[in-house]
């Protein structure tokens, strides 16, 4: 799979009720992931390990369920009684610091971020295999119309992602090398399926890495991609706002301009059957199918319409 | 005053209640500092703020009172499920994480110690300076008689300093500057009290930062210095065993040898009564007074015997 964050953690966990988990192997977005504090934290990972363990905090989608903020609590102490409101805003939960701890420790230590990576999934007993699509720094730049540039969270997290973009970069995509485990995996898979995330900021900077997205086009018959936009909107985030403010159509056509040549087929809603043609003329074999996750039963007949691969 | 952590932290509280904080400035040991999964610890001055603002945990002497272990549990997670005895040892509160994010954030963007020392203690509210003797890393080396090397926090808390020791350096020490605070505070106090701290691994490092010792020197007839040894036993940590296995007296007499090249006068303890005479031998002018300092009002005595200096 070709990961992003949230969308992609829910499809993974209906895959795990379909299929073998030690057959899976997710390539993860990293272009999320800042250094807060010292301590690097990676979002998208951190997201689907806690999702598929079953700990993610259910109200948000993200973080650990029982959370708790003393850590932040002082840390913002600090920042107010030395007038510093740009420091403490990103939400650090205590046993969420602990990964990021760990996960500092071991990238000190020489690590890569994919060693530390399986490290993380086997503390929570994960049966999959997830990989950070390269152990290089790679870390999306967001312009806004305004002329400021932000980094991925100062966007999706402190400005709420309620700007308009003008530009999006991914700072290091160029140099990045991808890592020899995601190469294979996406070499030796049956089927490799773009998760529903946010096509231009999760699975965007996946494909920016040089070789992954050639590699795609590649194999692009057994590449299936789900849409993240039903109906003509994004079901969390900021996917079709970003589509509109780069020129692009905010819709399943719109998304399968932007796959087509990495991807043969386009798994879209129900709602959006009346878009199959238009996806076809874009270049993708629509596949129309229920595709809101909002049961681990939903997530599961997804999973199994994506396993069964693009139609020939 | 030259102070180390827990006994300075508690002499500084009773001189806060004899004179104006204000006038009060601490030059503190940093050779304890430790990074831990990247965040430096500075455990003395951390010790002294925590102390002061009545925040400290009452049942150890350090960390904070109703501290929460959440992220340390988290982190120790990681390191059992993958076989990493060595991470996790060293007890991070998350209310004391929440400082070391603080200062690690403040010193990435070039902050010096000294300054953001400044900053921990205004948010603790606290009225006196407390001054890192360098803002330069010095840390502690503990060799053992089995011919190991340990950090000083794998010393004094991994082993609780239950080990014999051949030899004690500060590595660290030669190259590094006084800071201009610490100089002008020593050499403007009207009085420099050496706190009842450790006199090998507490005020010994501070007393090697190149500038300080002599400092001292030039001042000597107004510098006074309390034993932390009481009737040939440190009240608190491995002070005379350290003592004795460099082959120091552990007692007072033997504290006055080491401290009479910097200091006139050493308090001592009237159990001590009796070792008077050997201390004035070599070569400080005893004090006797009450020196444990088991209640607020015997340490707000105690500040009183030294802000009256040493006898002329």
């Amino acid at each position: 799979m070709i990961s992003g964050g949230v969308g992609a953690a829910r499809l993974l966990a209906g895959m795990v009720q379909v299929t073998d988990p030690a057959r899976i192997a997710a390539v993860v977005n990293v272009a999320d992931d800042t250094e807060f504090h010292g301590l690097l934290v990676c979002p998208d990972l951190d997201t689907i390990t806690y999702t598929l363990a079953g700990a993610v905090n259910p109200d948000t989608g993200w973080g650990l369920a029982g959370e708790t903020w003393a850590a932040l609590g002082s840390l913002r102490r600090h920042a107010k009684a030395n007038g510093r409101a740009d420091i403490g805003w990103f939400a650090l939960g205590d046993l969420d610091l602990g990964t990021h701890l760990w996960r500092g420790h071991r990238l000190a230590e020489g690590a890569r971020l994919t060693e530390v990576t399986a490290e993380i999934t086997r503390t929570f007993g994960l049966g999959l295999r997830l990989l950070p699509v390269s152990d290089d720094a790679i870390r999306t730049k967001v312009t806004t119309h305004d002329g400021g540039t932000l980094t991925f969270q100062e966007y999706f997290v402190r400005a709420q992602h309620d700007v308009d973009v003008a530009t999006v970069r991914f700072s290091g995509a160029i140099e990045a090398r991808p890592t020899p485990e995601a190469t294979v995996a996406l070499r030796d898979a049956a089927v490799v399926v773009i998760a529903p995330s946010n096509p231009i900021v999760s699975v965007g900077p996946v494909l920016a890495v040089p070789g992954i997205g050639e590699a795609l086009s590649l194999r692009r018959e057994s590449v299936i991609a789900v849409s993240p936009i039903v109906g003509g909107a994004a079901l969390k985030g900021p996917a079709a706002r970003l589509m509109t403010n780069l020129g692009e159509e905010a819709s399943v056509v719109g998304v399968a301009r932007r796959y087509a040549p990495f991807a043969s087929a386009l798994i879209i809603d129900t709602v959006d059957a009346d878009l199959a043609g238009a996806v076809a003329q874009a270049g993708m074999t629509p596949v129309v199918a229920p595709s809101i996750m909002d049961t681990p039963e939903r997530a599961a007949e997804l999973a199994r319409v994506c396993l069964a691969g693009a139609p020939r």
